[in-house]
């Protein structure tokens, strides 16, 4: 085969053979093909598309390329959850503890955040002694002993999808539904779970801006787990403002603390539920999701919960003290208050300009590598459809320094618009793609 | 700025403007962008094209990323042409000398051959001592001097075409209507002449199957002409069937020979005098087309044309005697008939098929660097619309070896298709684009 025969096909829009979409994906694992040819044949597949055969083809050989996780030890239904990123999104810190309270391992392997979407591993790093980078070993050791662990993707793992996504990132090649879906699943599957359910985020602040969108995302990933027999469901959740309060890291980690006390936010709580209810009906641990939610939410009152947090903060070398005294987390030495200038409802509080102004203050990445300052973010004191008053705070500002508190308050004010009249916020689930 | 930024403003269909496309060019030429970032943005304009004005800002670019010449020495309106490649297309060693004969001075770079389209170098190349590759200063000595030179392309002539062009050939990207119009406008330009007549060649055998393909690239090229007050015209001629009889390197010297002797094919002829007709004009040396084509045939006739050809082949080390005696060019070992097991009239004569014979029997390269054999080829002894009996030959197969002169001739059968009716040929000018 000759790389540029499968440009060619894929330019004038003839599906690839499973034999062509492999010999592609293991010369690149093997580097035998010059990135300019992956280059041309990414754009390819950003204009013309792949078929469901084509992007399970290509999610095989991605798996196929590293290693291939057997959690067959744990003996038992193994859950994992993926979100496909936004703003404010503590959902693993509260859903992971619960589910695993609730007798369901959970074995989730995570990443950092990039742009304006945050990262679970930035969330959970503002923990003082807490490790995510373990070994295999340590992996497995921990989901079969506490039944959760949280850890850094190995670079081992899909390492096809590492090197196409670095090409991608640079090429204008990220866009492309198949190769997303690819993306994410290939890791999903190598990292050996036997359920997962996707959180596809739709809205302002997310990957996906539209509906049809998420849904095709959602679809087209349920397929590729559907070829390999991973189960897989997708909640389509709303990303046009925040999800609960807290953006940034310590800041999440103290609100998801808060939650699993028992004092969470609505919308962050009614994610956690049809997430964790889907993963114990999935594992068959309940027989409806009604059963489930009421399971999750048993957990979280009786306080379950939250000892299933400590004990997996312990287990990765955290200090779980800020449990008990929250200031024990990283805390700004600036905190200051966006104070609104208008009276009436709260029509929008969008999710980019607030994931970007999260990026400028310090609590999300540019680029890569970049340093991150766990302290810092904001505490929203509104959401969509609430009743504000003049010179009441809209959003309190954690900061380095006045300086960027005073530019992050002005980027902030734009994202917020205040109507006379009041508004009906949007839900927060809006479908279970199964 | 940044490549991925116009990668992906050019993906979206954005116009990119003159400034992206000079530092994306001047990058290039500067080693500073990385090929698959290139390849990506290839396949981008691949799929959504380029506006006039990007396309002539591409090909200036591509022009200032070397050496432009001046030609202001030579004190004359230089001609030069260029055809987009064909099977038996020897045009440029009968039009160079009648047209320098008629006063223009001709100032041609050329390249050599590449898959069924054989190139000129390739063909003077069979000529004893004959050189291409001159220095700038003997090139401009020679057109100075005795009105004629054909020289290969230096490399520092419009670098960057040759950086995109290795690209495109291993990206599936070459066959993009601006990239194809650039590439040989900013050689063209770069090679300082006053005046071009583009030879659009269009049908089987050429690179572009259709008219409206073929007219596109014209009105595209001379549209960048007018961007840089280059003069252009195109000619559109049919490449159903080889132009002429001979195909192969010193067969088609020979023919080119013959022509200048008077006794040349007249569909070559056609090409010759509607081609060196509008040089002629373009330059002012005549007020038509047609006196143009008068004194093109009188400098055939008189033997002018032969006589500066004798003195363009002496200028660059070349030994003339062949033209005198035939014998004196290389000359292929094995030379069998193809004959006709039909009666009627030629309705085909696959320029394509003839033209992938040539190169299997050795007369073509199927990579660049290849060897190549001057003396095999074939010589038809029909064209589109003769009357054909059994037995009669069909073609003269020159090849070193009886076994590749038997599997010429099992390719060669498959070009021809006789039918009982008469059969009209087409036109060979079918065109010209002013």
């Amino acid at each position: 085969m000759r790389a540029v025969d499968i440009i060619t096909a894929k330019r004038d829009g003839q599906e690839l053979t499973t034999a062509e979409i492999d010999w592609l994906i293991s010369s690149l694992t093997r580097g035998e093909i010059p990135d300019y040819q992956m280059a041309a044949w990414l754009m390819a597949v950003y204009f013309r598309g792949m078929s469901s055969r084509e992007t399970a083809d290509l999610t095989r050989s991605m798996v196929a390329s590293g290693r291939h996780l057997d959690l067959s030890a744990i003996g038992a239904f193994v859950a994992d959850k993926h979100s496909t990123g936004g703003v404010g999104d503590k959902t693993t810190l509260v859903l992971a503890p619960l589910v695993a309270a609730a007798g369901v391992p959970m074995a989730k392997m995570s990443g950092r955040g990039l742009g304006y979407s945050g990262g679970t591993l930035d969330k959970l790093e503002s923990i003082k002694g807490f490790r995510c980078e373990l070994s295999i070993d340590e992996f497995v050791e921990g989901v079969k002993r506490i039944g959760l662990v949280v850890a850094s993707q190995t670079p081992d793992m899909a390492p096809a999808d590492g090197k196409l996504y670095a090409l991608r990132d640079v090429t204008g090649t990220v866009e492309s539904l198949p190769l997303i879906a690819s993306s994410i699943m290939s890791k999903k599957i190598a990292a050996g779970a036997n359920g997962v359910v996707l959180d596809v985020k739709v809205g302002r602040g997310a990957f996906m801006k539209t509906m049809d969108d998420a849904r095709a995302l959602a679809v087209a990933m349920r397929n590729i787990g559907e070829s390999v027999g991973l189960k897989v469901r997708a909640v389509l959740s709303g990303m046009d403002q925040p999800l609960g309060f807290a953006v940034g890291n310590a800041l999440e980690v103290r609100e998801a603390v808060e939650t699993l006390k028992g004092e969470g936010p609505q919308d962050l709580l009614e994610v956690v539920y049809i997430i964790g209810a889907n993963l114990l009906e999935m594992a068959g641990k309940v027989r409806s999701l009604e059963e489930g939610a009421e399971m999750l939410r048993a957990r979280l009152e009786s306080g379950a919960g939250l000892a299933k947090f400590i004990e997996f903060i312990e287990n990765q070398g955290g200090d779980p003290a800020f449990v008990d005294n929250i200031a024990l987390l990283p805390t700004a030495p600036v905190q200051t208050d966006l104070l609104s200038v208008e009276r009436g409802y709260l029509a929008a509080l969008d999710a980019e300009t607030i994931g970007k102004a999260s990026v400028e203050i310090g609590a999300g990445r540019r680029k890569k590598g970049e340093q991150i300052d766990h302290a810092v973010g904001f505490v929203l004191r509104a959401k969509l459809g609430d009743r504000v008053d003049i010179g009441q705070s809209l959003a309190t500002i954690h900061a380095a320094r006045e300086q960027s508190a005073d530019e992050s308050k002005a980027a902030l004010m734009e994202a917020f618009r205040i109507v006379p009249d009041p508004f009906q916020p949007p839900p927060v689930v809006i479908d279970v793609v199964a």
